[in-house]
């Protein structure tokens, strides 16, 4: 016999199993109406941000370097078809391209963005109907918002894209739902998307950013496909020694009693819930940007003659933003200081305003120079929405607001009519006025077509 | 202007620079005759361990996950075709379905796994050379080798599968390569992998630790292709803040400068060189089971009545190996006690030794019984490999014996008569001995082939 102790195999409920056990019983889980209504609202807003991205570099780039592969799954405001596995990369390319899908504050991350390609590509290969679309997508941010809460904030802090981490683990599991996989299944599922998940934070400002969205899509698609098939994981992956928690949360500060509280009984979709974006930056400014394009529009900042506008921002925005001034439309996105100029010059902040042109704009570049930011004191702890904007006029004080969340934030919700603005903006970059319409009503009609149907209206065949 | 101190620009030349650069001028390289030997002696063996692989359970559920897709590229010693990216994923599981393949200490992992499926699909693609796939191969396990030197041992030991980390940005270096693309390109191409690594070692002992190495494979070809159509990502991907480096050694030991001596001059293939495998078992082992066979053939063990088989492991092994009594034949392959057993017991180990049947046999099991495990003391340091065999009959040593390094490692290499069997053996499990012994031909000859008859010679349609 062994002289080395032996360790003791885990005897009580873990986290996978727990979470696979949920989405393979949540078609007997009472969901309350409310959360499949948000559930419809935040997929049509993540295929208005994909449309808009269809023709942006990085999903044209993800099309052609798959062009050697065919298969059967539309490309969303594209002609071209992929398999599932590869039109859940391209598309989720196009719907994180503009950085204008939602986010999540379990995630600290992009909670569609994974799962809504990767279920309507799945979807359309195995003929989903509408309501499997939603319930799948309830299973997905369930579990990538419950896995975000065992290891955030560490696991977000430390630099890895939550969105590609948590979001391949939750577009597997939308995905095993999608596939009706039974729960030892779902659990290899976890486990092998567990292993597909990565991401740095060192390449945001890059298109490898957008990528990652795709990456955690396709591994969904992979991760439900491989586990249907019979391929085997950890039944431990998530909670077991070496497993996802332990290596991606690496303070040991991870805890996934916290991640279960109320499993089946509150749902992530509405609590903490969805947070809509209004511009195509990160989300951590926006509160900043509202308040910016609200003295704007009353008038507080004029020509910026004497104008000088500090802004204090939370500790987490200043440890996501930017530094040097952007040499690209990406890296703008992060840049603080450039993105309060645009608001405060053009009144407006939208895609035309993060190209690579853009950000030469002298105008722009004047206005960045009135900007001051420094780390708020006695910021709320944890919010890094919060900001405070000061707005001077030959260093007198003219304007003077704080913010806790951007408009789109559960708390602030967007109206049906901006909602359906937004995505009428973005759709007829690629689509005329009228099928841009026809997709939103099929979108906002109170049940979900079938992702075939859903997936003829999005080609652009 | 900001109040918040900028960080500053990188000037010096980083990692991520250096090793793309390496890639982009290795043509120049002189690259000295025995690297190349090796390195068409480390495909030949990874191809054996492939065509072993091809029916293994893994590499049928990926083969079939993807079947919806279509391609041009071979599986090998199956009948179906894929795309590049694909093949390189389905036949990285074949590969690394038994174990097979072989390891490098740099890495503390598996180098050629991820490259071979890798720079064979995508040459196929584009027709390659066998010249080229010869460079492609240094290249890869060049920067798969260095980046290991930079993280490692703690990368390692915090519980990353190196294999499908590290792997995944070699196997990026050598399509990048194959592409022929420059610097820039190839420096973002090292920044998409960096994003696209990840693997959990609690996956180990289930099919997703080979579906890591075709993982990496894919990913290899997908980064280079991304880049080769202008994908961006951060050209200081792995040694930038939040970058490779960081998040994949989470405790700040990692030395990008140790990783670059002496780039260029000497060549990972050949120092530390490659150490085959000659059991389809965790290599840390091997030394042990060399000496426990040896024992056998001496007739040390007899029929086994009153003996005792006292192993001293390293920590390594110790850390890696499976505590819990194997419930399947991909548990054993970690197992100490049941390898030393089936060593002791059958005088062999081979494939067979590890499905899920051979697990049960009453007879290994008894020998398991006399298999006691201990952590060696005073071992030399970082030497995993190290171990010391004791062997006593009615309580008195009757066998001691200790060993540094298993047979297979440079330091005690196999013979060409020894290469040759073991890729007979292997490839003669989906070929007929005639067309296996072609094979061979074919991949030991002085100038290998091109990618294109490579191909058509490990299809098997």
């Amino acid at each position: 016999m062994s002289a080395l102790p032996r360790q003791p195999e885990p005897t009580t409920e873990g986290l996978t199993q727990a979470l696979a056990r949920f989405v393979a019983e949540l078609p007997q889980c009472d969901v309350p109406p409310a959360v499949r209504r948000e559930t419809r609202r935040a997929m049509a807003d993540c295929i208005g941000a994909g449309l808009a991205g269809a023709r942006a570099d990085v999903a044209r780039i993800a099309a052609q370097a798959r062009a050697g592969a065919s298969g059967a799954c539309a490309l969303w405001g594209r002609e071209e078809r992929a398999s599932a596995g590869d039109a859940a990369l391209i598309n989720g390319c196009a719907a994180h391209a503009h950085a204008l899908d939602d986010t999540h504050e379990s995630m600290r991350g992009h909670p569609s963005v994974p799962i809504v390609p990767a279920i309507l590509a799945l979807g359309e290969e195995i003929n989903a109907d509408g309501d499997s679309l939603v319930m799948a997508y309830i299973a997905g941010v369930e579990v990538g918002g419950r896995l975000g809460r065992s290891v955030n904030d560490r696991h977000s802090q430390v630099g890895w894209h939550t969105t590609c981490t948590l979001g391949a683990v939750g577009a597997a599991a939308a995905c095993a739902y999608l596939l009706r996989l039974d729960e030892t299944r779902i659990r290899h599922a976890l486990g092998i998307a567990s292993s597909m998940a990565g991401g740095l934070r060192v390449n945001f400002g890059t298109m490898t950013k957008a990528l990652h969205a795709g990456l955690a899509a396709q591994h969904g698609v992979l991760a439900a496909q491989l586990a249907a098939g019979g391929l085997t994981a950890s039944p431990v992956s998530l909670e077991g020694h070496e497993g996802f928690l332990q290596l991606f949360c690496d303070d040991g500060s991870h805890d996934a009693a916290r991640a279960l509280q109320s499993l089946g009984k509150s749902f992530e979709v509405t609590d903490p819930g969805i947070v809509y974006k209004r511009y195509p930056t990160c989300s951590l400014m926006h509160a900043l940007i509202d308040m910016v394009l609200q003295a704007g529009a009353a008038g507080v900042l004029g020509s910026g003659e004497g104008v000088e506008l500090r802004c204090e921002i939370s500790r987490r925005l200043d440890s996501a933003r930017a530094r040097a001034w952007p040499a690209t439309g990406l890296d703008a996105k992060f840049h603080v200081e450039y993105c309060v100029a645009v608001a405060a010059y053009r009144g407006t902040q939208g895609i035309q305003d993060f190209t690579d042109d853009a950000v030469m704009c002298p105008q722009v570049r004047a206005w960045a120079d009135k900007v001051s930011l420094s780390q708020g004191k006695n910021f709320p702890d944890g919010n890094g929405d919060f900001a405070v904007l000061t707005v001077l006029r030959d260093g007198v004080e003219i304007f003077r607001q704080s913010q806790a969340k951007p408009f789109g934030h559960p708390s602030m919700p967007l109206s049906d009519t901006q909602h359906e603005d937004k995505f009428m903006r973005l759709a007829t970059t690629v689509f005329p006025g009228g099928r841009a319409a026809g997709l939103w009503r099929l979108l906002s009609a109170p049940q979900l077509c079938s992702a075939r149907t859903l997936a003829a209206a999005l080609s652009a065949r």
